[in-house]
């Protein structure tokens, strides 16, 4: 529950927002509008509306890097939602001291699974859809009509035990990139790209521990046949404008990027595209 | 007026943005300023920025779909104004609870004439421009130096009723797309395409009734010479990936939809195409 | 400070951000979520993301006129950083009773000279980066893991001369554009592009006086060996659909527009690209 100070709310909830609805609609806020019925007053925060439609893997991973640079309680709601309308159960979950609500089709797995230390503490709940929402909702509109109101409820103190019947079912898992490292080097895969052109790649431990001997490393990438040297490096300014690098990104994976450049415009890389370096 | 408790405020006053400035440059972040400057706090959210320019129609369909998302007491700021620094009304309402900011050119009027309801309830006020910005305003930008004051005053509680006249010219309104229901089937047009390439008709009680009859329904439209077969359903997850659906969608249009896809790009339509369903 | 009712906060601080992270990634998000680590409870308003990659320049011009637009007592981020991760310093300023944060890249540089008549009650201060963050930072975001928390800090009431010491290197300078004003005329050239497509020109109080003599104007661009009339106006309403016009925009400057149309488009300008005006 928020701080009071002699009954008044001194800090208000945050409640972030992880969608593919875009921005020229207004979709998102209607949304807003459904959170703020329900909530009160509390601190709304895109954390991007643009997830390619449908992509649940890229929006998992745009949450999973996120959530946890917000401050303990905070509401992450999060509708890439194709199977809005069947009967895929709505998940509201609580790990680590914030809150999630999203429906099960892999969106909340990685970050669920990825804590089992808070294992006593967490609880995943089927949201009570019917008991909650008794008047007719849109059929094709589940982020406004029931995840939104369920993060404004989250977000005004409503207990998460409270939303419906502890979560029983199968929580859908999403496939995991393969990474393999040998003598040869390293086969992965690009995970995302950013907007700066920066390509991130499936990361183990592994992979980082070869890295973390490297000074220069040989890429083969789908684009061409030719190899391409990538110097290894700490931080972009490390290099002159225009170098290939290899470096830890921001979101705490080995990235491919060129120095005040676009890697992916020039290297025609793709999400999914296999990677090898040696 | 917000809730108060031994004189604090206890929920901010909600202000909508809907505008075609985008979002590249500073104008809605000025607009913004020039709000809070008058409003104190308030909890600001944007419709939508990517209206086409100077589209008033498609301005105002989003606004009529998203307002009543909100809860009474909202302010909402429209602002796509071609007419700017022209003697064009700049109006002030309060219909439902809820109060509107928008030039005079057809923005509010579908929202105003909608609820006959309330008309004991509601006032449009012309704003008394000259009282309240007597300091030299820009004669482009009405948004940041008029409006956006305007809304950030009401958010602050002052009474519409001191923002100028009651308006007693003529209300602009905007051209109303035909639909035209006969035994042999429906005629309409693409009303608008959201994010997801999505289709909104023009939609009509007839027209309605005209689909609730239906399971399956042969579409013409403009890109093909030849007929379009599209599933009637509730829902996308109703049927397969790829499938030509049509169903009612969240902004309560019956829509052409293609599942997991984009109907705009599968069959090139443009708003304003004529479809007729048969 | 905020005032304060009985020890109740009643106006939450402001934050701007302005960046070149775009708004597909979980950059921006992230970095609001490291602001409200520090800040508690703070007003977020994104001035925008869309500064093209790297390019101080034009962030520098966003921020310059968007800045004043906001309440005294404002917060100011702003990232565009190609430097992040080298020796560069992170300037904390205070100009005008605003607050900046900053790289010293040249982002600040005219703000700060700009107001000489403020020098008394100004300070700039290079972030002590290791007192404040001296758990692991990322290499390459430094405007979530040091200058948001730099910012949340001041929001939060932190007194600006607590991060640091005061600033003695060198202001970074951005160089300035050049304006030639004789008897033929003036050279001057497309300093910005909005998203209208209205071209705004470098402008200087010599090319304004000029330009107050005229009310047509006769254009050299560079995509076309033929001249362009422009009509001199005050409002884009004041001539017909498609007119060519000049006139003094919203940002200050002497714009390029098409009424109702797109300057940019249709002229094929580009920023940076030489005008001569006569």
């Amino acid at each position: 529950m928020p701080a009071t100070h002699r009954g008044v709310t001194l800090v208000r909830r945050i409640v972030t927002l992880l969608t593919d609805f875009g921005t020229s609609d207004g979709y998102v806020g209607q949304m807003k509008g459904a959170i703020l019925q329900r909530s009160g007053d509390c601190q709304l925060v895109d954390i991007t509306h643009e997830i390619p439609p449908q992509n649940v893997g890229l929006a998992a991973r745009a949450l999973g890097s996120s959530w946890k640079h917000f401050p303990v309680g905070t509401v992450h709601l999060a509708v890439v939602d194709p199977g809005v309308g069947t009967d895929r159960d709505i998940l509201a979950a609580t790990v680590a001291g914030h809150f999630f609500v999203a429906p099960n089709n892999g969106l909340l797995s990685a970050i669920i699974e990825a804590r089992p230390a808070d294992e006593a503490d967490r609880r995943i709940i089927s949201v009570d859809v019917d008991r909650f929402f008794d008047s007719p909702t849109s059929n094709t509109f589940h982020g406004r009509d029931i995840m939104g109101p369920v993060a404004g409820m989250l977000a005004a103190g409503v207990p998460i035990a409270q939303l419906g019947e502890p979560f029983t079912g199968q929580l859908i898992e999403l496939p995991s990139l393969v990474v393999g490292v040998d003598a040869e080097g390293v086969r992965t895969e690009v995970a995302a790209i950013d907007h700066f052109g920066n390509c991130s790649l499936a990361t183990t431990f592994e992979f980082e521990s070869w890295f973390a001997t490297k000074r220069r490393v040989r890429a083969q990438l789908p684009s061409s046949t030719e190899s391409v040297y990538l110097e290894v490096c700490r931080t972009y300014g490390q290099q002159p404008a225009g170098a290939n690098v290899l470096l830890t990104g921001s979101q705490g994976e080995i990235e491919i990027a060129v120095v005040n450049g676009n890697a992916a415009e020039k290297f025609q890389l793709s999400v999914g595209d296999s990677v090898t370096l040696a």
